[in-house]
């Protein structure tokens, strides 16, 4: 079994040596743009990872791994031009670099070429695989148009949020890992504790991005604190402080997403009233709570304790991980 | 055998029973606007028809057809976007009717969706229909950023346009036939020369296209004459007219291209310009010249001769349409 540095590794190397560009090359520079700038690359580790939790042979799955980490650069894309954001990996987005057009239809090429890169996987499990990556492909887009539906309501309730990233994010991570054990030729049980798994890591994931922009460290964090907090965007501290706020701090809370606030005061005042709330400790909580679901899942998962390990290192570290 | 008419019942008949929308409204009540606003289902019907060529069975090949129309409404939703069209099939179009946002999503989405309905093949086909689709799709793509390229040249030249159309227009009416022809089990050799034969009648289609925007007798038309003329379009007419055109004209045709005229008047001008180099005739042997060559892919199809007579009636309706 292959370690998730490894796989990495293997990942970075097998993307560096395609080489996507060609004409009409507005259509495909994206394409390089995107997958030449890093990213954690989580996603195919975690394909590549579970094909060797079941097969000697994890070669098989890099292909369709690399058509999903594409998969989730396509979502990126056509997002920041949703979400009108500008930078991303600390370079220009796409639409910026280029412009909407080439981000819509490079968004949807690479949307196309992530299929061909799945497909090639065995005659024989490609209906399971198809069926697995059209349903998380379509849950995805549930998951954001159910975030941007949040962007203009103010009573978005914690199941309701847990929802969105599930679908946002979650499915995602749990098909990655699905996909690499249906390609090491996992059984139907191992299947659904690995999928499970994988949306209990996911959610995971998404709690410490949220509680990271509050509550990051600004010099290990990478970009600037309180990006959410400027957006009025409904996280998952946003949404309990609603909740459990008193009426001063909640009108307070109204005061500043509806004002036009200097934004570091914004973040500074918010921030104070999620601390008076102590939902630094609720949302550690919740995450701990996910990490130990994700736990119990891979209990009763019938493979190696090392290899347990190796998963439980990886969920570990998404949930400890400081950017 | 089916009848052209006949399949085009059926697959009216069958996306009306299909009910596209659910939670969250908003990605896929798109689906039911544009799909429910008929346009000529050429797509799907020749799938079907295509099928039942060599099948008795032409059910199988409903689902798959209906995910082709799909993919087609798909790309007008995203292409519109890009070419900031206000009306399509005489309603608001997705980005008017709501806003961009919602027109990227829920374009996503139909490919996604367009996905799963062809993937409703049988097992031992899936990997072949997966690749004539994700190869149509990503040339479809291509086709479109071709297009966009042309916007911004002077330069370009008859083969280059043709190319093009290949690309945006005809590969996908080829597949439509080539996929209903792999449900129906036809042999290798008709699967080309289907594909060939849709090929050749894209062409002659979207030439069509540009005839009537230019030459289309206005009461029938349905829209106004000259779209493109005022859009300075590069289509076969104005690509030739730069070509064929002596200094006087080449002269008038780039003033009318780069200034700022009325419209009614800047057609009136370029299609005179267009009437004294006889591009009409230009265009209307050149249609003619795919379409004969359709005939002669069909010539050697090894299907009875009332089947080849039904495509060709067909064929003869795309050129001859008056919208």
């Amino acid at each position: 079994m292959l370690t998730l540095q490894a796989t990495q590794n293997i990942i970075n190397e097998e993307i560096d040596k395609i080489n996507f560009v060609k004409p009409p090359e507005l259509l495909y520079l994206p394409f390089q743009y995107v997958l030449g700038n890093g990213g954690k690359r989580i996603r195919p580790a975690l394909t590549i990872l579970a094909c060797s939790l079941f097969a000697e042979d994890y070669k098989k799955s890099v292909k369709p791994a690399i058509g999903l980490e594409l998969f989730h650069n396509f979502t990126l894309l056509h997002d920041d031009i949703m979400d009108k954001a500008e930078i991303r990996r600390n370079q220009p987005t796409v639409h910026k670099k280029w412009n909407e057009n080439v981000a819509i239809l490079s968004g949807d090429a690479m949307l196309i070429e992530a299929y061909k890169l799945v497909c090639e996987v065995d005659k024989d499990i490609l209906p399971e695989a198809m069926q697995l990556f059209n349903t998380t492909a379509l849950e995805v887009c549930e998951g954001q148009q159910y975030d941007m539906d949040f962007e203009n309501r103010m009573d978005v309730v914690v199941d309701e949020y847990i929802e969105m990233i599930r679908l946002k994010t979650s499915v995602l991570i749990a098909a990655c890992l699905k996909m690499g054990a249906i390609i090491g030729g996992a059984d139907k049980k191992s299947l659904e504790l690995l999928y499970d798994f994988g949306i209990q890591i996911g959610l995971g994931f998404q709690l410490k991005d949220d509680y990271l922009d509050s509550f990051g460290d600004p010099e290990i964090f990478g970009k600037k604190i309180g990006g959410d907090i400027i957006a009025n965007k409904k996280t998952y501290l946003l949404i309990n402080a609603l909740q459990l706020a008193n009426s001063q701090q909640k009108s307070d809370l109204l005061t500043l997403i509806q004002g036009d606030f200097n934004p570091e005061l914004k973040v500074e005042r918010v921030k104070t009233i999620y601390k008076e709330l102590q939902l630094d400790s609720l949302i550690k909580n919740e995450m701990q709570n996910y990490y130990n679901k994700a736990t119990e899942n891979l209990e009763s998962l019938e493979i190696a304790e090392d290899k347990k390990e190796e998963l439980l290192r990886f969920a570990k570290g998404l949930i400890d991980r400081n950017r």
